[in-house]
This record gives C-alpha cells, sequence and structure tokens, in this order.
C-alpha cells in the first residue's frame, strides 16, 4: 500500500488472433485503459490487495481456440444454408461458433478465460438481405433450428448464448445500411445491423452524406454506443446516456420490420395511432424470440451540440441529491439530456479519479459540511433549442441550490464525457489480476428508491472486500434507475453466480425492475415469471407461440 | 338569406325522460348550444338553405322508448347476474338496455332520432367493485355471454353497440373512486370509470382534497371531457386537446389492471423497465376486447395555470401555416400544450364565428395579403414552467414570424377556449333540422399531410352543397392528425354510411392512419385488416384468443 504510484504489469497487446482473449476483450482489439492510480489505490485498499497481486496476469485467455468443437448440423443442412447465403457468409469452426455465441456479461467473460467452451451456435451465418433471411427463417422453421442473432455483440444478460445450439446470424456484416433518410419527418430508416458510430456519423454528417438542409442526431449514447447496433438497442431496449432527453431506445422508434417463422411485415410509419394495441410496441424488447428485427425506422433530432451545457454539484448527503434530481425530473421545464447521480461510495471514489480529494476545493467543502462518505455528486447535460437548453440550466442550478447543491463549474461532468465510452477497457485490465468488476441495474419508482439501494448495497457490503459504487443516469418524472457496480476479488465461476443471482434476488424483492435498459437475456430469464407474475407471462408466452410454434427464436430468451 | 338575424326554433328544452332523445342528446340534460348568426348564415349559404328549413324540427326523438323488446337473456342467467350485483343495479327494461349500448357516432343518433333500436344488450349491471367483474366475466366466460363495457359513452366510432346482446357493465356508477394519489412519483390510481370532470378536479384541489403539497393536473382534455371517463381514455387510446405537451392517454399511463376470462392481473408501476414487450402497452387500446379494464395508474403533472400563453397566427396560406407547425415541433424548444391549425375553409369559417370577418383587422389583412379562400388560422397555448412557457412562447412567435405568421393577440385562442366543451352541443340543434355534421380524423406524417388532405377534402366536397372544414391539433416531431369535419343535408342512414365509407376509404388509401384518437369500434373494424395487414391482425387475434378463447369480449370490436 505503500507504493501510491506502483503500476501494475498491465497487459497492453494485440491479444492473439483467434484467441479466446480476442473474443472477451472489449472494444477495439489496439485500444486499452487502465484504472488511474487513484482509482487503483482505492481498489487495493478495499479489496485487500497488494502490489503483489498486480504482479502477474492470470486466466488472460491468450490461448488459440482450437478448432476441437466440430459441429452437430447435418452436412445437407448445411449445404443448404450455403446455398443460401453463400459460401463466403457460412462459417463453422470452433472460433467463428465462440464468437459470435459471446456477448460482454461477466459470466461470459469469467467462461472464456477459463477456456470453456458453453452454449454455442452450429453455424454462423452473415445473412446478405432480408430475403437471405427470410429463406434462413423459413427453413430453420421447417427443420426445427434454433435462430439465434448476433448484432454488436455486447449484451451484457448472457443474451447471445446458445442452449440449444442453432444458427447465429450476424447482422452487423451485410445488414448495415441506410435505407431512407426522411429530413421532413426527422426520421431515417436503417438494416438493424448499423452500428452505432456510423449511424450517428450519418446524422452529424446529413448536409453531407444525406443531402441534408441540416445535420442531425440519433440521439442515442448508451456505454456501448461504439460496438452496438441500432436493432440491439431496439431489440433489448436499450437506454442512452442522454435518455433523460431524447428518451429510451423505446421511444425513439417509430416503426420496425421483422421476419418471423410465421410471417414478414413492417409496422406503420404514423406518429401516433388508436387503431388497436400498437404493433410497434408488442415488438419492441422481444429479443429475438418473436422474429429477426431486419430494419428499423427511427426519429432524428437536430444537432445542436453548440447548445449543450454541462454542469456538476455536491450535496451534503444522498437524500439531498435525490430530492434535487425528483424536483428537476418533475418541473416542467424540459429535461436535461444527461443526468446522474451518485451515491457517497461513488462520489468518494470520483473524487479520488478526478483528483479532486484532498485539494483546496475538497478541503473547503468539508469545512462547509460536504463530507466524505455522505457528500453526493451530481451532474449532467442540458440540450436542445439554444435558449431552451440556457433555461433549463439556469433552473437546475436553482432547483440544486434550493436542495444546498453547491456548484463544481461543468469540468467534472466534461471530463466524466471523455471517458464515457472508453471505460469498458479497464474491466479487462482489471480482471487479469483477478478483479471482478460488474454491474446490475434496476428501474425504480421515486417512493422505493432508498429502500431497494439500502437493500442491494447491504448484501453486496456483507460480501467482504467489496467495492459498491451506485449511481442513477436517466431520469422520468415517475422515477428513475438504479445501477450498481461492485468490484471484488472472485475467480470462481459458481460463487461469482451465486453472488449475482442473490443481488438480483434483492433487486427483485425491494421493488425494483428486473432490468432498466440491460434486457432481459438467459440472466434474468429465470426470474421473469417471478417478477411479471404468471399471468403476464402467459401473454408472452402466447405472442410467443403465435410468431414461433416450434420454439426456434432465441430459444430460453425472455425466460420464454 | 336575406335574413342575417334570423333565428331557427331551436329546441332548447330537456329531453322528455326515457325519450330517444335523452340517451342521444350531447352532455348535460339542461344544457344547450346553438350556432351562431354567423355559423349559421355559413351553413345556411354552403348547404343552399333557407329560414324555411329551420322552421320545423324533424326527428328529433322525443318519443319515450317503450319496453317492448323483451330480453333474450334466459331467468337463471338474469339470477345469477342479480346475485352478483344485487338487485339495485341490474337493469333490462328497453330504455337502459338502449341507453347504454348507444354512444355519440352520428350513426347511433341518426338510428336514435328514426327510433329505430339496434344491437343492444340484454342485460344492463353496475358492478360495485372488481370483485364483482370478476363473478361477472367469470360467469359470462362460461355460459359465453358477450361482455361490453360502458364508460362515459361518448365513442363516435360505434364503440358501444351490441352485435351479440350479451351485458353492458356502467363502470361510472361505482367504480369511479380514487385509490391512491402518490405525490412523491406523481401519479394517481384511480377506477375506470371514475369520470373526466371530477378526475381533474381531484388533481387541481390536492392540497385539500389529497393533503397534497400543491396541486396537480392530469394533462387530458379531449372534447368529450365532460362526458368521457379516465378508463375510456386508455381503453380507446384518446388524445387531449393539450396532448402535444402532456402527452396522449397511450402516454400518461403507468400501469392498468385487468379482469380477463382467462385470469387478472396489475402490471407494474416502473417509469420504464428492458423486461421484454411491455404488458402494460399491450393492453392500451384494447377496446375492451381483451378484458375489462377496472383501475389505472396515470402520470399526472404540476398545475400551473398562471404559466399559460396563448397566441393565434394568420398564415397566407396553408403551406406557410404547415411549415411553421412543423418546425415548433421539430424545434427541440418544448412543445406547446394546446397547438392547432385550420385549413382555408375552416379559417374562413372561424373569422365568421369569432366576428373578425369584414372588420378593420380583416381589411388590413386582406391588404398585406392573407386573403380568405388561403389564409390559414394557427393558435395555441403554452404552458408548464414559468420561464419554460415564456421562453417557448418566444419561439414560437420568432417561427411564425419566419413564415409570415400575423400575430393575432391570444384573443381568437381564449375565444376557442371558452366554447372547446360546449361545441358538441351545436350537433344536436344543427340534426333538428336535417343538417348533418359529422367528424374523421387521422394521424399523418409530415409528408403525406397535404396528399392525404387533399384526396379526402376532394371526395368530401364532391358531394353538392358540403362544408368541409380541416384542422390539425395534435403534434409530434414525425407528423400530426388531419381532423376531418362536414356538414351537409342528410338524414338517409344508408346515403350517410355509404358518404362516410368513402372517406374512411380515402383516408385508408392516403397514408392516413384509421383512427388517431377515436378508437376503432365497429366504424373502422371492417378497415382494419386492409389497414394493418393480414400478418399484424394475426398477433392481435392470436392475444385476442389469449385471453378470450370464446370471444365473449366486446365480440365485433377492434375487427378480431
Amino acid at each position: 500500500m505503500k507504493n501510491q504510484n506502483f503500476t501494475p504489469n498491465w497487459l497492453e497487446r494485440e491479444a492473439n488472433q483467434q484467441s479466446f482473449r480476442s473474443i472477451f476483450k472489449w472494444g477495439a482489439k489496439d485500444q486499452f485503459k487502465n484504472p488511474s492510480h487513484g482509482f487503483l489505490n482505492v481498489i487495493k485498499k478495499e479489496l485487500g490487495l497488494s502490489d503483489a497481486n498486480f504482479q502477474a496476469p492470470v486466466n488472460s485467455g491468450g490461448t488459440i481456440v482450437e478448432d476441437t468443437r466440430k459441429t452437430t448440423m447435418l452436412l445437407e443442412d448445411i449445404q443448404q444454408f450455403e446455398k443460401i447465403v453463400g459460401q463466403e457468409n457460412i462459417f463453422f469452426d470452433t472460433y467463428s461458433r465462440v464468437k459470435y455465441s459471446t456477448g460482454k456479461s461477466m459470466e461470459d467473460i469469467i467462461n472464456l478465460r477459463q477456456e470453456k467452451i458453453e452454449n454455442i451456435c452450429d453455424i454462423v451465418l452473415h445473412p446478405r438481405s432480408r430475403e437471405d433471411i427470410k429463406k434462413i427463417v423459413t427453413l430453420c422453421h421447417t427443420k426445427k433450428i434454433p435462430v439465434h442473432v448476433y448484432g454488436g455483440g455486447s449484451s451484457v444478460t448472457l443474451g447471445l448464448t446458445c442452449q440449444k445450439g442453432g444458427v447465429t446470424l450476424v447482422m452487423a456484416t451485410h445488414m448495415n445500411k441506410m435505407i431512407k433518410f426522411n429530413e421532413t419527418n426527422q426520421t431515417i430508416t436503417v438494416e438493424a445491423g448499423m452500428m452505432g458510430p456510423e449511424y450517428e456519423d450519418l446524422l452529424n454528417h446529413a448536409t453531407e452524406k444525406l443531402n441534408a438542409k441540416r445535420e442531425y442526431t440519433g440521439g442515442h449514447f448508451p456505454q456501448s454506443f461504439e460496438y452496438s447496433s441500432v436493432g440491439g438497442w431496439v431489440i433489448t431496449l436499450g437506454s442512452g446516456q442522454s435518455s433523460s432527453y431524447y428518451g429510451d431506445a423505446y421511444d425513439l422508434v417509430i416503426s420496425q420490420e421483422y421476419i418471423t417463422p410465421t410471417g414478414s411485415f413492417k409496422t406503420h410509419d404514423f406518429p401516433a395511432t388508436a387503431t388497436g394495441p400498437k404493433i410497434n410496441d408488442i415488438m419492441k424488447g422481444s429479443e429475438g424470440c418473436f422474429g429477426v428485427l431486419v430494419s428499423v425506422t427511427m426519429k432524428v433530432f437536430q444537432y445542436q451540440p453548440e447548445t449543450a451545457r454541462q454542469f456538476t454539484f455536491m450535496f451534503p448527503s444522498f437524500e439531498t441529491a435525490i430530492n434535487a434530481a425528483r424536483q428537476i425530473s418533475q418541473a416542467e421545464s424540459g429535461m436535461p439530456s444527461i443526468l446522474r447521480f451518485s451515491d457517497p461510495e461513488e462520489t468518494d471514489i470520483a473524487m479520488k479519479m478526478y483528483g479532486l480529494e484532498g485539494g483546496i476545493l475538497d478541503k473547503f467543502m468539508v469545512l462547509k459540511n460536504f463530507k466524505p462518505e455522505s457528500r453526493c455528486l451530481l451532474m449532467g447535460q442540458t440540450d436542445g433549442g439554444m435558449a431552451f437548453s440556457k433555461n433549463l440550466f439556469k433552473h437546475i442550478k436553482k432547483v440544486a441550490k434550493s436542495n444546498r447543491g453547491f456548484y463544481l463549474t461543468g469540468y467534472p461532468m466534461r471530463k466524466w464525457r471523455k471517458g464515457r465510452f472508453s471505460d469498458p477497457y479497464m474491466r479487462d485490465s482489471l480482471n487479469d489480476f483477478g478483479v471482478l468488476i460488474d454491474t446490475l441495474e434496476a428501474s425504480v419508482t421515486w417512493d422505493h428508491l432508498l429502500e431497494l439501494y439500502r437493500a442491494v448495497r447491504k448484501y453486496i457490503k456483507k460480501h467482504p472486500d467489496t467495492i459498491c459504487m451506485t449511481h442513477a443516469s436517466h431520469f422520468y418524472a415517475q422515477g428513475t434507475n438504479l445501477y450498481f457496480i461492485f468490484i471484488t476479488k472472485m475467480q470462481d465461476i459458481d460463487e461469482f453466480r451465486l453472488f449475482q443471482r442473490g443481488i438480483i434476488d434483492k433487486i427483485e424483492e425491494n421493488f425494483g425492475s428486473l432490468s432498466h435498459h440491460h434486457g432481459v437475456g438467459r440472466m434474468m430469464a429465470p426470474w421473469m415469471e417471478r417478477h411479471l407474475g404468471e399471468k403476464q407471462m402467459d401473454i408472452l408466452r402466447a405472442i410467443k407461440n403465435h410468431f414461433d410454434p416450434h420454439n426456434i427464436m432465441n430459444p430460453g430468451g425472455l425466460g420464454l
């Protein structure tokens, strides 16, 4: 603990080609991000680790995935699929099958680090068109072969595992094109496999690339933005970091086109209708269990980055921060795009990460009764039209002040913004030394927020030597979400599973939703019946059975 | 045409008790509203009528509904229902059965004026509790007896007719109580039969009546506000006149409780979730075809009437008004609560109704090239926080100006607001003299607005001596709705049906939704398959079949 500037032997080199590591490593193969000294020192202290624990990486997954796991698919089936997509778009080597059956959940990663191959598909297809997909789904329906869809591969809820083998369709390879940009309606229609950065880039350069009158934004920036697909956002009900203003993925979808075992359809483009239950909404969040999402028409927004204003406040307590956030969300003055508040533990760690701890500002705050283990950061950004953004910024300052918020300028917020897409890289660095970092999240109404927070935190902190940071980052007049990050020393998959499932139990028992924006996957699936109740699960089962009577579409997904 | 101040023999007296008129007459039995001289003169001119046409009311429906239509329900069934709800809550006289099987669609009214009794229920029940409803639905499921639900009775799409007889449940009698007010979450839970005025009154006086810290509003004000129920808003997907800011009924619902033939459930209260397709949304708009909506939890908003600002502009053309409205809706500056623009015909009539035609202002406008048959009114109101409302008001003025809008102060808007709930009374006055007035509406994306407008208007105007006024009144970044009002001389039900169905055809063929906020009822039901397509109708059929395998819930509704 003495050496505050000790640097571990971070594994900053590209993973071997075809290795396990090349599959589970986050993001670009040549990009890395390690915890700062401040953050690492917190981890060492809280987890009771020493420099010795950071000498030699363990289970780093550098081994090549040997082609030892032969596909069990019949040759005649393989030939039929090959006929549909062409020889260059079909793969059944072990590496490809592992790669496209794996997401970024901690369980996925632990397994791959231990070189365990479980629940992989039999064959990987890269469909070139909706016609390819129609033929594939029809063939699979006839032959009762499971079908899975792989978008960006960033699922953290075991959304991509293939318990029953079968086919995985990789959408990002070919199904990634823009279909139509409609500036009058402010909508864009894209194939489901278009990735976040291409999508946003098109819109941000609409004058040049889409012959538009001005630039636009999609307004959707999940932490996985760079490695997630537009279709994935919709099918798993994701939320971006600016969701409080732009809306969750759910709100952004105008229409969708599906290919299901029992038929294909495209929903209407109306901004609203009163023609019975909305098919467009019934399909959202179906996680591939009803059919394959082929294309989506999304709302777009006028891009005006010049109006953005960042703010950061320190509050003396968690309660005052919560009150301020609730008042901002209910004030009828527009919503900030980004809004987030941290609990005391996350705040204290953030102070260390931003290098604020112990400085003049810190000392001043402590004098003013903003004390560690109690004080809470709230930060965010306003967007929208110039006067709208300015007015909202002023209003937020007023609300914060009336709740004893101390203004810390926009600096910490801008600092956070810089790291917001690269933070996931740190997980790999820590995992290399057996430090586990994982997250769980839930939505909650305002009246149950503290109850949920305390119950989950109590459970996590009961585990010895464990960091638990909590924040809320998606806001509604009626409530918000809680996002729990836990860091501990753990490598055994069974121990991890037991611990994680205990957290999910606590969430479910204390008025949290099973998922605010991570989707269900196979991780939450076992809780679905208890969470929604039998009668509501029956509805999902009835719809599932209508689309997919042979249960070939993502079998086991959604707990169906 | 000479006597500009001629006053018809308006039938301004209470309808006979138990008469046909007492059923179809809009609103309070002792309230009336007649067209102004200005409006009446337009009608006479456009429809080619003279004072002689307004001497003697025809088909005024004053006759008593004799108890001649015996119920066909078996005595043993009646006795079982009586055991459930008690003797005082069961009715099977003809009058009651007609009354609660009738809405306010033109077809309903024409039939009752002609004293035709069609498609009525066999028995009327006023359930006292969810337990009563459970028992009724279970009994009906077992005996295959149709079940209909009557809320406020304001359906204009034949939503209340009972083609197969059976039971009608009247919700407003007992199922009208507040269940829970949650100020922290800004939600209120009420039984489905609570009527609009009671709902809004509770919220507007929350400090006194709900022991709240401040006053609230529900933000939902359909034209039928005074005679519609909260459950009715949700189950038919209504929109209020302030929907552009507060949202449609669809957006206002946090959770719902249903009793269906195959089970009961209440959805969760989360402000957002990612646990698969949202059951709360699947149920909205189900129009009684899946089950009985028992209670709803709705968003409420801070009530701050002091921040409201009204505005009115005249635009030189329909196109400039449309552009201004679209720019307002896409500007990222917040949305006005009320926004509406009128086509040239409606504008010209409004000028006469508001007494502006021919005055100094009118002459000035004509000079400035704002000419009759071309110019268009746009008006509205901003709401929300004080600075938000003020800023938006300023922004709207700027957008209007840049589209050549001429500011007419807030006066016409305030005048419109005064009459906004009482205008439906005028329909009865005109109908009394054989003048038919009816409406149809559709949602549409911006890019198809003019196309839809022209096609529908052309069809309506082909009918001789017909007024066609059109406005848009619910706004989204992606589009709006068009609301067509037609006035013509017509009494024959078959002629009317043929004409009306032609309009629906035109809407459906020209990129309009079948309904923006009137629901489907049995009026739009025959178009549903064509409109949504077989595959999407199959989804609704599958859900219907899951809840209601014997097809007893509002049979024929939604075209299922």
